[in-house]
Order: structure tokens, then sequence, then C-alpha cells
């Protein structure tokens, strides 16, 4: 059995806890797989570290751009990027090399159209499943669906954890917009500057990836997100003062709700994408619909196609956390795996 | 391009399906996939349709024994299982003789421990994606969770669309047990006889295919199978009497109806899954579960792990029908494909 070279890029929460499921695994697969996984080297943005015959050796470096010698060193490597860093021209430039990418950074996908048809061109070396819904089995479900020749009619889903709990929060009409923000970024619900999520751009990457999957041709800049914020809000940098500042929208978004709930309607925010539109913001959505009953930061993805058209396909579960990215990224490398047999 | 060839065993409603949705996305997969999907034979219990260069040339047979020669004569074809016959012994000898399978015939899977340890020997080359659930990606999620290193600590599941479909009637408390499942047989949601849906074996077949996925030993003997008929009335051949005699059944129903409701449960017919035992029987579960929110005859499956542990990962859809469960079968054919590369 030989070993499959792997080289990681990145090594944060999602990294740290790859490489942890791997080696605990790596028996396991030997024995019932026929499949042998060695981390060959992880590289972060500041130094590389080179594993041989069990031995870690650090070699600092000054950025991303070094990386090309470390690639040429490894042409057969499984290349895992688990960075959030503006990797497209590496990812194209492995895969023109014939090599094989499995991605939970989505910034390449969700870059140019062309950089997209580019690494979208042999999806059997560039897997990227955790781009959207993290280990859900979303992308690859929508693959197959395509690819058996069923018609995508729409997709909708709930993609952000964060405005699925806000969202949650406001339908139960206890506590100020505002006040719900600051909680959850209290929780390390949110990122670092609540607008990151509450702006929706996170949303609309995923979108993106989704609608071009179906075959939409489209920039980011040409899906209208409809974010939580107005801009005068959205552009305030100092936290506390958004914070204060979105007191301001209270009072709409508990009418907003009132009207929804008497309408038995629930807020959520959802993106739906059909071959003629990709749309993004919040809404009141049937309080018996899928979408309806989801529960706090739940993702849901829901497939409607010509084969699942009276009754859709849909897939709900915690769309992001360090172990369940980790493992879906690993079940990517798995599937890259058979191309070595 | 070499053609793939494939030898299908089976021409009802799935197998028609199947043959019209592969002919229909033949030249794009050519195009886009580089793969080339061949049709060399049609095999039914009655008869081999053999096709060469488009042209089609029966020739009557008798019986799945003949089928050997037709095997030796297609080493290299993918075989698709698209029947519900006894065919363990002919999946065994051409995963033996280093073939390839592809069923939704899920009696080899449920049959004793022994067949499946053969048949499950090595999952890249004999996939069974639609033997739970259809064409919902359950199995293959179930498999990418184990593969990667996680814990299942329970899957609970709705297997069965026509016990969907009588435990929601149940729950609206409008119509008795016996006029539900009289009028379920009258809109074609049933068996021809009811008590093959109402006696929970397909469930089971279900349960026990999964609970040995999750590294479980048992035979379909050792689960218990809380059917929704007692002995006395499932025994009941003629289906007019049959019928009749559900009508005892009515008033029991109705009362346990009416205590779950009480507790804001709603009534469902569920299969439980872990390391340590497969229960299958009507239950009251909460409204609020993802179960209890299920509608109407979707299936639905929870898996809740060491990962997906305080959410669970929920898929859910129709798990029966002729074009999503072709669909299943078209996918798993072209997850096979790969291992011609």
């Amino acid at each position: 059995m030989r070993p499959i070279p792997l080289l990681q890029l990145g090594h944060g929460t999602i990294g740290k806890e790859l490489f942890h499921q791997i080696s605990l695994q790596r028996a396991t697969l030997r024995s019932t797989h026929g499949i042998d996984l060695a981390y060959c080297a992880v590289a972060t943005s500041k130094e590389i570290t080179r594993y041989d015959q069990g031995h870690a050796r650090h070699s600092p470096y000054t950025g991303w751009n070094q990386l090309r010698p470390l690639l040429k060193e490894l042409p057969h490597a499984i290349v895992i990027d688990v960075t959030a860093a503006p990797l497209t021209d590496i990812h194209q430039e492995i895969l023109t090399a014939g090599g094989k990418v499995v991605t939970s950074n989505k910034k390449p996908l969700a870059g140019t159209m062309n950089a997209y048809h580019a690494l979208h061109a042999d999806t059997r070396r560039y897997r990227y499943e955790t781009t959207v819904g993290a280990g859900l089995p979303v992308i690859s479900t929508l693959q197959d669906l395509i690819a058996t020749g069923d018609e995508i009619e729409e997709i909708q889903g709930a993609f952000s954890g964060t405005l699925g709990y806000v969202c949650a929060e406001l339908g139960k009409q206890k506590k100020p917009f505002s006040q719900i923000v600051a909680e959850a970024k209290e929780k390390g619900y949110t990122e670092p500057h609540p607008q990151d999520d509450l702006g929706g751009i996170d949303v609309a990457r995923k979108a993106l990836i989704l609608a071009r999957e179906i075959g939409v041709r489209l920039e980011l800049s040409d899906i209208c997100v409809q974010g939580l914020t107005p801009d005068e809000i959205a552009g305030v940098q100092d936290v506390p003062s958004y914070l204060i500042r979105l007191k301001n929208l209270d009072e709409e978004y508990a009418r907003r709700v009132r009207v929804w709930k008497q309408k038995k309607s629930e807020p959520r925010f959802v993106a739906r994408m059909t071959r003629e539109k990709v749309t993004i913001g919040l809404e009141g959505v049937p309080a018996d619909s899928p979408l309806g009953r989801l529960q706090g930061p739940d993702n849901l993805i829901l497939l409607r196609t010509q084969r699942y058209h009276d009754r859709p396909l849909v897939i709900q579960g915690p769309g992001a956390g360090a172990a369940v990215t980790a493992a879906g990224v690993f079940a990517d490398i798995l599937k890259v795996c058979t191309l070595f047999t």
C-alpha cells in the first residue's frame, strides 16, 4: 500500500482538528479501506512544517507566495486548503499541473467566473463539499442530481448559523433586535465585527457557489444581498458604536415580525437560487414549511427538482464548527483517494 | 473513451425508468464527465435482451439460474440489480470474480450475516444507496461519517411512506385506523396486501442494513418489530376480510393517539438503531422533534453522532418512487465508474 501524501494549507481550528482526526483514523483506514494517508507538510502563512518518518521539521517563510517550491516538491500530494486566504491562483496552478485539491476555503470558488470555470473543470480532482453547510452532504447531493440528469428548479437555503440564531430569537418576540445581536456577540456566535454576519456576504458566497453549480453564470456583485443593516449602520467600524446604532432598527424589526406572525410566518434569512435569479435576505416564511420549522443555528438546504418536485429533498443540521467541517474535508479527501487506485 | 458496459437485472418500474434516464443522459455524460455508459443487456426473470450497436436481440430463458453464462460473457460490466428477487448468490459470485454491483434490491444485504460480510467486503465495488430512503443520501452519508472516524450514537428513521401516511392521518384524529388503511389501499399507497406494509417487515430490512452498517452483528430475526396489527389479524390472507378485521383496532389506536396528543406528541412508525439494540414500532414522538414535524409520506433519517451530538444531521424527502430510486441507482453507477479510470 503506497502512502497517499497530504499537504495541508492552514492550521487554525479546522486545520488542527483535521490533522487530529486523520491521525486518529490512519490505522483504521489502512486496514479497512487500504488507504494510507501520510501528512508530508502543513503550511501556514508563517511557517512550513515537514513530516518525515514521524519527525517534524519547521522552516519559517514569508507568505503564501513561497508555497510554490513546496508544491513542486510534492506533485502527487492531495493539497488541502483549510485557510480563508486568497489562494485562487495556487488552486489553479495545482489543477493545471494535474494535482488534486480539497478545500473548505470558499473564496476561490466565489471569485470571478473565469476562475470558477478553471477550478470546476474536473470535480473529481477538486472537492469543496464543506464550502456550503460544512459537513452536510450538500454539494455532493446536488452534483449527483445534476449528473444523473435531474433539473434543479429551486434551491432554498439557510446558510448562516448566526443569522439562524438571530431569526429564531426575533421570532420569539421577547428581545429587541439590538439586544439579540449584542448577546450573540457576547456568546461568541458572531464574527469579531457582527456586521460580517449581518451583512450576509458569507451567505452570498455560498449561494454563488450553489448557483454556479446549477449552471448560472454570475459574479458575486450580481447578487442582491439584503443584509440586516442599512448602509449607514453597516459602515460603522467601531463595534460598540455599531451595536448602539442597531437600536435604531429595533422598532422596525419588531413591527415586521408582528406582521409575519399574524400570517403564521417566521422570520428567516433565506437564500433562494433558481436558474433565473438569486435573492438573499430576511423573509417571513410559512411556519409549517421546512425553513419555518428550522430551529436555532442549524443550516438547511432544500432542493426542489423535476424528480423531487412535489416533495423536496431537505438536508438539515449544524453548518459550522471545527469537528463537522474537518470531517467533511476528511470525507472529501477519501473520495479523492479513489483516484490513486 | 472506452464504453463502460452495463448489465441490468430487472425491468419493472424502476428498471424502465433507469434505462430511460441513462439513455437521455448518455451524451451529456460523455461530454461533461468523460463517461460512456453502454447497456449490453437487460435480463428479467423471463428473457434476456442484448444490445449490440443499437440493435436489441431478445432471447427467452427460464429463470435467474441461467444468468451465469451472461455474467461470464460480460465480466467487466457493472451489474445493476433493480429486482426484488433472491439474488444473494449471484451478487456474491460477481464480487468474488472481481466484478461490480449496484443494487436497489435490499434482500441480499438483509439476508444472513455471513452473506452480508461477503457483500460488504469492498463497498467501492458494491453500492446500495437506494436500499434505504431511495435516492436520499443516507448510506453514503453514514459511510462518510464512519470512514472519517465519527462514532454513531443513534440512528432514528421513518422509512415507510405508507406508514408515514397512516401515522399522519392518525394524528389528525379525524378517521378511524381501519378507514385510513382502506383509503390508502384504494389510493394505491399500499402493497397489494396492506399487511406487507403494516407488518413493518420492509422497515425492519432497512433498519437491519443500517444497523449492520454501524457494525452491529445481527439477523433479521433478532429485530423485534412491533407491527401495527396483532398476529391474529396479520395472518388473514383475504384482503377484504383483513380490512374488516382492522376495525377491531380502531378504538385502541384512537385511545393511544389521544394520550399522545395530550403530551404534545405525534404518532410515528419509528426505527431506532444503536450499537446495543434495534427497535421498530409505533411511538408517540414530541411534536417539535424532527420526526414529529415530519409530514405525510416523506422518509426521514436522523443521525446523532459524536460530532453531530447536540444537533443531529437530518435528511428528509420522498423515500420511494421510480424516478428518485432510479436516479439514486444511476448516481451509484457513476460512483462505480470512477473505478474504471
